[in-house]
């Protein structure tokens, strides 16, 4: 028996594509009968993975940045050896399956990120490269080099033509990421057609521009011309490489060359017609003994990892405090010191009794925490001395040794949150950066990716009400708050005071499954005393802060630099004769999953005069005021003036919240 | 006399702001400061406008996309004979001032759009640049060059470092917008300092890869060398230019070179330094009669106004038709027979009485609509197919001749919103584009910007829910209705049918002062019948679609293809002898504007068994059930499934929505 051909074992993801695409009645052919070639190029001699454990540390990283090609992913891992059955292409784009219309992130499975909004896939795989450079500067050393790894992405226009990509990519040459390496899937075709009307620019000339290495363009359906662009682009370990692949989209289909391949299933009778045009004569979902046994990767993956094993092995024994912490932050797990850790940090908090903007009190936690976390990799998009993430434990990236725990982004939002979703999902590290919560709205996919792929990240947020003052409504969130809330498996933190801050930080690195926002001021707040139940129920999300006798005649839910107020005003309610209650409500998600009782204990269902109070949108509030309640905030954009006269202009005064409280409490009489 | 010396002139705009914003004690002296020699060598020898009539269609545009170099446009404003008096410098940054923190589109004082979130400034400029051309296109003869203008954008690094500034400047290349000119501050310095630690990026290679003209770098403190380049960058009509200005921020200042200068008064030491390193000798605030001679561009201004108009009469006389055309579309009205149009258009969607997916209802309704609207310039985000924004009287956009009326804008959605505010900000264009509505997330700050300048445009978001189906979670929206409704002045449409998209069409061309964004459905929805009356309340945001006899016992509200839904469970309930009201809530922003009366009788206060069915965010709806009613919403992200899967395993059916509301109503029984 001949082995097949190298066309022959391309032609094996091409037919399960089409088969799958074509039992779904839904999806993308014409990039994976596309890249099939560049696909075998990569994964069958040069990719570095053990389809045996997705979860090797050393593992190369491969990403499908534009991933509507889904179905070349799930038939590298079937065709490879992943734990990808024939059954479960079968079942692509169906409820409950593991191939979902676009990669979801699935270690066990051997996927790395889940992608499909277009561009973010190579902007996180610039973060994971990086992270391997830096984990290796911490911890290989001239005999041991245990963190070894490349970062590969398949891409094509649309991803390239997104701004994300020019973030990124711009950064990635800056921070000669040489292990970093592209195959640009150019087939000339978007989906509304022949790319010449809107997408002329000269790729090559601008990545190079960016200090990237450029390679091609290649014949994308040469395997000579493929392993000759892949060895050049390995050779260099100096800068990012594109390698430039011209192709055929839908190749080997009556429907190539055309967008007609691009979103649709061919159809029986291309499906029938591209099988006679490739020689493939096997049944739909049948791949031939033989082409299973080439692609087979697991022996060499074993092998591979088997060598990486005994050297981790020695290395252990050589330094066994540096392996050690090296397996910790690869598998997540906070310092071993950490309860003791965080509880100081939080106590310190408590007894300093400092009345400070929050975005201070969060520099302070970092200075506590950055020295006892090496996995804490900080960093900000150009506002980092506004919002705080440098701290005397920061030292900035050096491109040329790759220590130091430090980034800075430059302007670049989007690309700094794609990176720090690259860092997280790396493994080894938990990012956190800055900018200021208005332009939180450049990254908020990015922030959506997060959330969807359960990452362990931290956006600190300043700058966050019209307190913001004279930059004006440009600068000024009002609706960002309730925005972030509204995204599912996402934390959003909005501390009142230092203590809150601390509480809120601890919680956002030990969620290990949810990305966090801290939405923190950048004026003054007032310090809260608090009893130790009162510190401890801080990460419920929600709790009584300030509590009056017997059921209160009215509740003020406030966050954040609102609290203040809320607790100004109670006390004059109370003078009043009213029962004021003020609940503070630093994370309202967190607040949502505790359990009924802690709920009612906080917001009594029979308690309807409720007054929220928050600078930001009143609609989101009525989830817990109701249609009785009244919300004190934003319902128009804000202006330019000072923070004092902000609030004061728009209504964030105790008079006002009193007035306010009155005619509720007066209406109930 | 002696004429006063180009720097002195500069000099003027340096001293002005350094006294403006050290009275505000807030600001961004470093910008002015470095740029204040560009905008003399563009300002006074080259910029074609008229202080006195800062409307004048054939000005030449001015963008100052680091905006917050905001007292550098408020200088030039004040020196060449704007309406903005001495007295708004000195309120620079106070409320009620129209001399904001960062500039706000205001045309009677000749800003031209609101800047600060970097990049998207040169992003709109773009549209405005291509404004002029397609309008040059129509209306040009060869006798009479009645639009005949330039665009010219300032920009600062952190403005090329977003992304959203390489896709627009990327069409800016593809589009060969040879009358857009981009002079570059290329100071060296961001907030975080010297940019070589993340900008290192070549930007003249990268400019000349999307196929501009690029100038320099040229010493942006030699008018000569300025001068040259201007002429330069003028004389090449073919290719945007990009001048790259070597300028030192803080010009003059002890701070300068540094970012000490970038964003905080320079304190009154610094200030008396820079004056007498500049050789400015007046007190602050003052201006000596000799500069204000110099920089007056009153009477310039109105000659080359004058010198128009007599073209324009003429023009008038030889095409009285087209003149009236121009006239009617420069100053925002719609056609004479709008009322006409938009009858037959909403008439024809009732008695068609089809039932399709709304993005079908859409498309139809543009084919009825763009035939009669020269003003209407559509798009997508590489999406037309799926969005149905392109018409049988759609042309797309020629870059050889700019006729058309339709930009392929490829995978590009920031640009492409950035683009479209910059068409509706030139004047002579209502912009609609396409995407899916989960992509808005990559535009968003574009809506917020579009909303903040009040600008009308249409964003057409397509597959807008789970039943996007099979594409999976990344491409389904969960939370983007809800946060679009949570941005100020910005309306959200979410038809149900055919009729309610037509009266959406009708209501977001109408509406002149701000955009609109219409959530449509991939899916099929089903046709209502509705009285005339009921037609008519559409476009009151919120109506009774479906009556019962007296007090309802529930209420339920849903928007979209979620009306058929509740409609159907609403009959079942009337069987089992309740009293259900369908509302549908297709605008909830104009729905809240109307008076308590409508309200009232729409959400009757007293009925709280209101259940609202919408595959979104749940949260939002609570201010329409309160926290007695229910929601039938989306607590978590999509999936991977056929979309009639979808809705069935999120309970989007019958079965469900019966058993909700017994829950409801057993327990107010």
């Amino acid at each position: 028996m001949p082995m097949p051909t190298r066309r022959q074992c391309a032609n094996a993801i091409r037919a399960l594509s089409m088969d799958a695409i074509e039992k779904a009645r839904s999806g993308h052919p014409g990039a994976p009968l596309g890249m099939a070639d560049m696909a075998e190029a990569l994964w069958r001699h040069v990719l570095k993975h053990n389809p045996a454990n997705p979860r090797w540390f050393d593992r190369d990283r491969f990403v499908l940045s534009n991933g509507h090609a889904s179905m070349l992913l799930y038939a590298l891992l079937h065709l490879t050896g992943y734990n990808l059955s024939m059954e479960e292409l079968r079942n692509f784009r169906q409820w409950g399956a593991r191939t979902a219309g676009h990669p979801e992130r699935d270690l066990d499975l051997g996927i790395e990120m889940t992608t499909g909004p277009l561009g973010q896939g190579i902007a996180s795989a610039v973060g994971m490269a990086l992270a391997e450079r830096m984990l290796a500067a911490r911890y290989n050393t001239d005999e041991y080099h245990i963190v070894d790894h490349r970062t590969w992405v398949f891409l094509g226009d649309g991803c390239l033509m997104e701004g994300v990509s020019h973030e990124a990519c711009s950064l990635a040459g800056t921070w000669g990421m040489g292990k970093l390496n592209v195959l640009y899937d150019a087939n000339g075709i978007s989906i509304d057609g022949k790319i010449d009307g809107w997408f002329t620019e000269d790729v090559a000339m601008r990545y190079r521009s960016y200090g990237w290495q450029v390679i091609g363009p290649v014949d994308g359906h040469n395997f000579d011309a493929l392993d000759a662009a892949l060895a050049e682009a390995v050779a260099d370990t100096r800068h990012p490489g594109l390698v430039i692949c011209r192709t055929h989209i839908g190749y080997g289909s009556p429907k190539a060359d055309s967008e007609a391949s691009h979103g649709a299933p061919l159809g029986e009778e291309s499906v029938s017609a591209t099988r006679t045009n490739l020689g493939w004569k096997e049944p739909p979902f049948s791949i031939p003994p033989d082409i299973y046994a080439a692609w087979d990767a697991r022996a060499k993956g074993q092998a591979a990892e088997n060598t990486w094993k005994t050297t981790f092995d020695r290395y252990s024994e050589a330094y066994p405090e540096l392996a050690q912490e090296f397996t910790r932050r690869m598998h997540g797990d906070l310092p071993e010191k950490w309860a003791e850790i965080s509880k100081e940090m939080v106590s310190s908090a408590v007894s300093v009794c400092e009345s400070q903007a929050t975005r201070v009190a969060s520099r302070k936690v970092l200075e506590h925490l950055v020295p006892h976390l090496p996995e804490m990799v900080g960093g900000s998009a150009d506002l980092t001395g506004s919002v705080g993430t440098l701290t005397s434990a920061s030292h900035p990236l050096d491109v040329t040794t790759y220590s130091g725990n430090y980034l800075f982004y430059g302007v670049r939002e989007f690309g700094m949150s794609a990176i720090m979703n690259g860092l997280a999902l790396h493994g080894g590290f938990i990012p956190y950066a800055g900018t200021f919560l208005s332009f939180v709205d450049q990254a908020r996919n990015a922030l959506r990716l997060a959330a969807l792929m359960h990452v362990r990240a931290v956006w600190v947020l300043t700058h966050d009400s019209i307190g913001v003052g004279e930059d004006g409504p440009t600068h000024q969130p009002v609706e960002q708050l309730g925005t972030l809330r509204l995204m599912p498996d996402f934390h959003v933190w909005r501390p009142c005071d230092s203590v809150e801050t601390a509480v809120a930080w601890r919680c956002a690195l030990e969620c290990v499954d949810a990305p966090t926002a801290l939405s923190l001021s950048r004026q003054k707040t007032t310090f809260c005393a608090r009893t130790p139940q009162q510190v401890a129920a801080i990460a419920r999300g929600g709790y009584v802060l300030l509590e009056c006798e017997g059921t209160p005649d009215i509740i003020l839910i406030a966050t954040g630099s609102e609290v203040a107020l809320a607790l100004e005003a109670a006390e004059a309610l109370a003078q009043e004769g009213y029962r004021a209650r003020v609940v503070s409500m630093p994370c309202s998600s967190i607040f949502d999953a505790q359990d009924a009782a802690w709920r009612e204990s906080v917001l009594p269902d029979k308690v309807r005069v409720r007054l929220a109070i928050e600078a930001s949108s009143s609609d989101w509030w009525r989830k817990y005021v109701g249609l009785d309640g009244m919300v004190l905030g934003m319902e128009r954009f804000g202006s330019s003036a000072p923070g004092k006269v902000m609030f004061e202009k728009f209504g964030f005064t105790v008079v006002h919240v009193l007035e306010l409280a009155r005619r509720m409490l007066n209406k109930q009489a």
